[in-house]
């Protein structure tokens, strides 16, 4: 283990106890405040901000997803800039397929019908009215990590290698309540779930997954749900790939196949290096990526430094996370944030004393299914070079001697 | 038990399956976008926004925290629009006594002093090196609850009855990690913090707590701490009342006795019934709230209602909440959201069918420690009428014949 006292040697100042006065100046000019040059010259600190009704970030933290401006694009949630799990909810990813629709709750329905006693519409009320669960858990899109394997460059950040995956706290109807009420017809095997964006975008789901963990989300980190996010009302699947989690849910229809839509056909199937393709490739693979420290930051002192990062998984905990600093030659356990919570973003650290020679850092997850992410050539033999999603091989970061650290997947 | 089925019996509408045509247009018209008058007429849908660098609410979910504008002042959450357990970031509680301070954090430093080894600035890049901890912690205000105990009115709601508490994940140092960095002298004993607001707001921390479950934060709910919140370091100290966890953290020195600052003589001292007062009452107590449903609503169906509502303690973990709805004759067990976690926000549930005659609805929390609620009675004969802080006592909602639910303490 490492001895706690003397991480900081050589770093934070040391002080003589009559260096008090000269602490430096906490508070620059604000606004239309008059200007203060140093505290040990300030007599009195100027007065602050009043309260507000929404709590702004600091001018010297603006945070932002990219590339923005796409109708059917994605929006990258910048990982390097986290802490902790939860995704800050105006941060969490997008992806969409022809634009966030804006929709008027008072007006939203959701239609259940097809393979149940009682057809039903369900407005955004009705199912407020009904029990409801909370739940802590990440959504990714399954082609998450595509440019990173399809052209990996030096100068990828998290945010670009892996930032369409977040986590958050969700609470909605499940999706069993709702079940129950419609009464599911024994012939009922699968369910069609439409979304009322332009694009309709609709998916098959085994009615297993429906009547296990999925809920009928309606908010987000404590609040209604954003538009990007499927306001009023998304199907969450947890640990399921991105698109199933189908937003601005308009239409469950209980069926006794898959629908073989648009949406599960020409895309979300993974191409297989003999030509065939894995269909209902559902469940996120397990996952781990180091945010820190990695591309663009410049270490500068060969001193300790905290590694950190997240692991996750489809198929529930994380329930260990090792690092390396030599390229894989050796592995040492980080230590994993608690609660650790399934199907759901899980911090992870460890101390590492940079030598102040080039080294490469790895992670790699293993989940309580047993599943551990693969090397890059164990992926690239077993997916093909074509494969499109669920890139869940090991990244790598390299520290250069000079301090700057550069992507490089496992190699 | 509640038998799910048929929760929503003649609430939400049954359709024949060939209703399917005619479900409502869920995309209203849209900023330029071409108007549509309805799904069922409308040939296509339009193209909806393309991607943002940073997600905006509804326009339909305009959410804020009351009053505002105050320079020495509070605002107050609104717990009746918030789902699950993590409160907004934007939307969290505030309270300060001199205006947010905006710090730059390049200029940012803390002094640790008195009785160490080694008195050090520490700069924000040296406490991001340090080792880091997360954790979900409730925050509330000693005073929360003194409006609706002084001037009980029908017309309160839940963001003006308990307004001032609210719950995050936290990220940031635990304080034994700095203090073993600088060495804590034997004859140390308490810790006097002090914020780098104008008030220079400072508070006395016994070091039992310190060592105990301390952090230094930079980080809520996955980004950098706002300025309301601290930005760029706070002290947490969880379960503690609000104004201990000093914002703006400037300033951590060892002392050998409580300093008795101004914040903690003529302030944040609790007056009793017989002249005396308690000095610090660092430790919130067990408390809930119901939070829907809860005024100004008012309920329009004889029929289900999801009960729901918060709990937390100071002392750990929640154990049981119960729910009345006939005034505290009988009680019944919520369900908990799990997992439960301690000294945070519990979020509980229990479903009721509403009979259409009037109901008084209360919950009382117990934790870990066996504590639980006093009745208003109770409490008011323990702390007087003229007590300031830590109104523990359960609240209570009444719903009027006619439906709308009014403010009512247990009474």
């Amino acid at each position: 283990m490492i001895s706690r006292r003397g991480l900081l040697v050589g770093g934070a100042a040391a002080v003589g106890a009559t260096l008090l006065g000269t602490l430096p100046n906490i508070l620059p000019a604000q606004g239309s405040s008059t200007p203060t040059s140093g505290a040990s010259e300030a007599p009195s600190r100027p007065i602050g901000e009043p309260t507000s009704a929404i709590s702004s970030r600091s001018p010297f933290e603006q945070p932002a997803r990219t590339p923005t401006g796409q109708v059917t694009g994605a929006s990258f949630s910048p990982l390097q800039e986290f802490s902790g799990t939860i995704t800050p909810t105006d941060l969490h990813f997008e992806r969409h397929h022809s634009g966030v629709p804006i929709i008027n709750p008072a007006q939203y329905a959701l239609l259940v019908h097809g393979l149940v006693d009682r057809p039903t519409v369900f407005t955004l009320a009705d199912l407020k009215r009904l029990p409801s669960a909370t739940r802590i858990h990440f959504l990714e899109c399954s082609g998450n990590g595509r440019t990173a394997y399809r052209s990996p460059k030096r100068e990828l950040t998290p945010q670009l290698v892996d930032g369409l995956t977040s986590n958050a706290e969700w609470t909605g109807v499940p999706l069993t309540v709702l079940l129950t009420e419609v009464g599911v017809k024994p012939a009922a095997t699968w369910l069609l779930a439409e979304g009322g964006d332009a694009a309709l975008l609709s998916r098959s789901v085994p009615l297993e997954k429906a009547m296990d963990d999925a809920l009928l989300v309606y908010a987000q980190n404590g609040e209604p749900l954003r538009p990007a996010a499927g306001y009023p009302v998304r199907l969450l699947l947890p640990g399921w790939e991105g698109n199933v989690n189908v937003k601005w849910l308009r239409r469950l229809k209980l069926i006794a196949q898959p629908n073989m839509s648009r949406d599960e056909t020409s895309k979300y199937t993974d191409p297989l290096p003999n030509g065939t393709a894995r269909q209902f490739s559902f469940v996120m693979d397990v996952k781990s990526i180091i945010t820190h420290p990695a591309h663009p930051v410049r270490l500068d002192r060969h001193e300790w430094v905290q590694i950190a990062g997240i692991a996750w998984s489809g198929r529930g905990k994380i329930t260990r996370v090792e690092v390396s600093t030599d390229r894989g030659m050796t592995w040492a356990a980080a230590d994993l944030q608690k609660p650790v919570l399934p199907k759901a973003h899980t911090r992870f650290t460890r101390m590492w004393r940079w030598s102040g020679e080039s080294a490469t850092l790895l992670s790699r997850a293993t989940d309580e299914s047993g599943a551990t992410q693969p090397s890059l050539g164990q992926f690239r033999e077993k997916r093909g070079q074509g494969t499109d999603y669920h890139f869940n091989y090991m990244r790598g970061w390299v520290v250069e001697q000079d301090g700057l650290v550069v992507y490089q997947a496992d190699a």
